[in-house]
């Protein structure tokens, strides 16, 4: 009798699902199963008055750039325009506790047995159980069933810390630079590497943002995704800044980056040609980028996500800022980007539906 | 034509196995196929007078605790006795550029396609192929066929640093300690995760010593496995010992130590009750041990791993001393190893049989 009740999906009133989009989201279609149970927060990049098809049956709310510019008045200049770094947005409005996030070309990928992968279900798996940055275990995550923390693993660090960011991949079109597109146009990722494992503390990591999750009153006001696209001098490094940011960020308070399973299934590569374009700039940027973000160090009075942002902030002004005025603006916008979140989550508490 | 020809092993005479004992080594038999083309260096451990049978067609020396004290001298007590940390001898008396260590109660595993596993072959391709230890690259090993460096990943480290150690997994008994050995004793390891990965630099890992492989002529003098067994207070911490010393070294010196493939089957499990005794007085060093090994920094002018290990040697006397005597017997043996290794390894640079 129990097994054809079913199950209630994990923390549907808890989660929000936020895909920025251009065109018609008839990828949900496959998505149903998994996804129908949970609200949806689409921001549509792009012309607002272009209307966006959404399959029948879904819940969900959708934001255009009109709708930005009336809920943020001037502070919408920190929400980019023609870049999917527009999506955090979706995280500001949400009221939810966890954000899973989504590009509408990934679709359900099949695991070796050849069963569709629950994208969701594992990223929630991933947030709810522990991460452990601060030793590598050899047997992966720990949590699992069917492993352990193997011999030589210090017992006092076996509780683990709590779980920021679940950070998935992608079977098919892997998500390579420019760069190596141009080079490796036929490479398509057919592994399945069947591991979750934590980000060590002090490493830092590519975190993509076309298959992400994470605890919103853990580190959501981290999760900008910066100045891109439009009247922007650089694509395509939306999600690496915010994965710069939160990787620092977490270090400092003490919370878990995974990255691993869940896969989706990538379906088409862009252009690497206008990839190029967005990304020449980043490519050398990222060379002073990455030894900032290796060095920097935050205060021990940053003791919120807000006052760790901020104090990034600063940072990235005082010591980027000679790099290229490019990094002053964003700074700025970084500012923003948290008196706007302030404004709209006013109580320090989310509610997260308990 | 060219497909009946057998393919020379790689580094045929450039690699010793190294292979820890107390009984007849018939385990040999199942990996013959693929360990037969190289030399075995046996250390017989227990009662020298015992003879241990070889399967036939095996080039090997073999080494018991009187060849130990007859070459070594005085300094043979650097070498454990009855306990498998005496396989470092091995590692000294070697000639060789590489060694693979082994444990005799491991088998030849199948990967999911059902097909026998080569380990010595995935273990020299881990050791050819360089290591990125400065930034996590999210589709594991970039430099395998069908991968390579994600989007977000600097250009500048994309060359990688030489490899040093090559960490292999264990199928069925997984490698737990006694405690959770007694919890779940019926824990099998199942789980076939394709993938190798680079430990970051700065984060310490558990080593075991069962499916070992490394480049002696970069790390080798730190392989030491300490003071385990017979007259000492503590077992079954060798290979976690040298794991934390080879990291810290690694880490200074720019190399990199790589974990996952390959796995071996590894047979049966071992007395919990005997591993609780063994191990007690580890674990609760270890949680001194760890903070010790994670803040360790070797001065500047240290450039080769002799003096590497003997600075960490000077350190574990320094601050180790005062959590037990033993650690000061143990930073004499690191000293003791250390002049060992010169007088059988005289000239720095080792024959590598190119």
């Amino acid at each position: 009798m129990a097994s054809s009740v079913t199950p209630t999906p994990l923390l549907k009133d808890e989660l929000d699902i936020v895909i920025p989009t251009i065109r018609n989201l008839d990828f949900l279609e496959m998505w149903r199963p998994f996804f129908q149970p949970y609200h949806l927060i689409i921001v549509q990049d792009g012309d607002p008055s272009k209307v966006i098809k959404v399959p029948e049956g879904f819940d969900y709310e959708l934001y255009n750039r009109n709708d930005i510019n009336r809920i943020l008045g001037p502070k919408s200049s920190c929400i980019s325009f023609k870049d999917s770094a527009c999506r955090c947005f979706g995280y500001m409005v949400s009221k939810k506790k966890y954000i899973f996030t989504i590009d509408d070309d990934c679709f359900v990928a099949k695991d070796p047995s050849g069963k569709d992968i629950n994208a969701l279900e594992q990223h929630i798996k991933n947030l709810l159980s522990p991460s452990t940055p601060l030793f590598f275990n050899t047997l992966y995550d720990p949590y699992r069933e069917g492993a352990d923390f193997v011999r030589g693993y210090p017992f006092s660090l076996r509780e683990g810390v709590s779980t920021a960011v679940s950070h998935g991949l992608w079977l098919n079109i892997p998500d390579y630079d420019a760069p190596t597109q141009l080079v490796k146009p036929r490479e398509r990722n057919t592994r399945f590497v069947d591991a979750v494992m934590t980000i060590p503390k002090g490493t830092l990591f590519p975190m993509c943002g076309m298959n992400l999750a994470f605890d919103r009153e853990l580190i959501g006001p981290a999760m900008y995704f910066g100045l891109m696209g439009d009247g922007q001098p650089i694509g395509r490094y939306d999600d690496m800044w915010a994965g710069w940011c939160i990787k620092v960020i977490c270090d400092h308070l003490g919370l878990g980056v995974k990255t691993g399973l869940p896969y989706i299934w990538h379906s088409k590569a862009s252009n690497p040609f206008v990839n190029l374009k967005k990304e020449y700039k980043g490519i050398y940027w990222q060379e002073e980028l990455i030894p900032f973000f290796q060095s920097a160090n935050l205060p021990k009075d940053c003791t919120t996500v807000q006052s760790c942002y901020k104090e990034l902030s600063k940072q990235v002004k005082a010591k980027l800022g000679k790099v290229d005025d490019y990094f002053n603006k964003l700074a700025d916008a970084m500012v923003t980007w948290i008196e706007a979140w302030e404004e709209l989550n006013p109580s320090a508490p989310i509610t997260n539906g308990k």
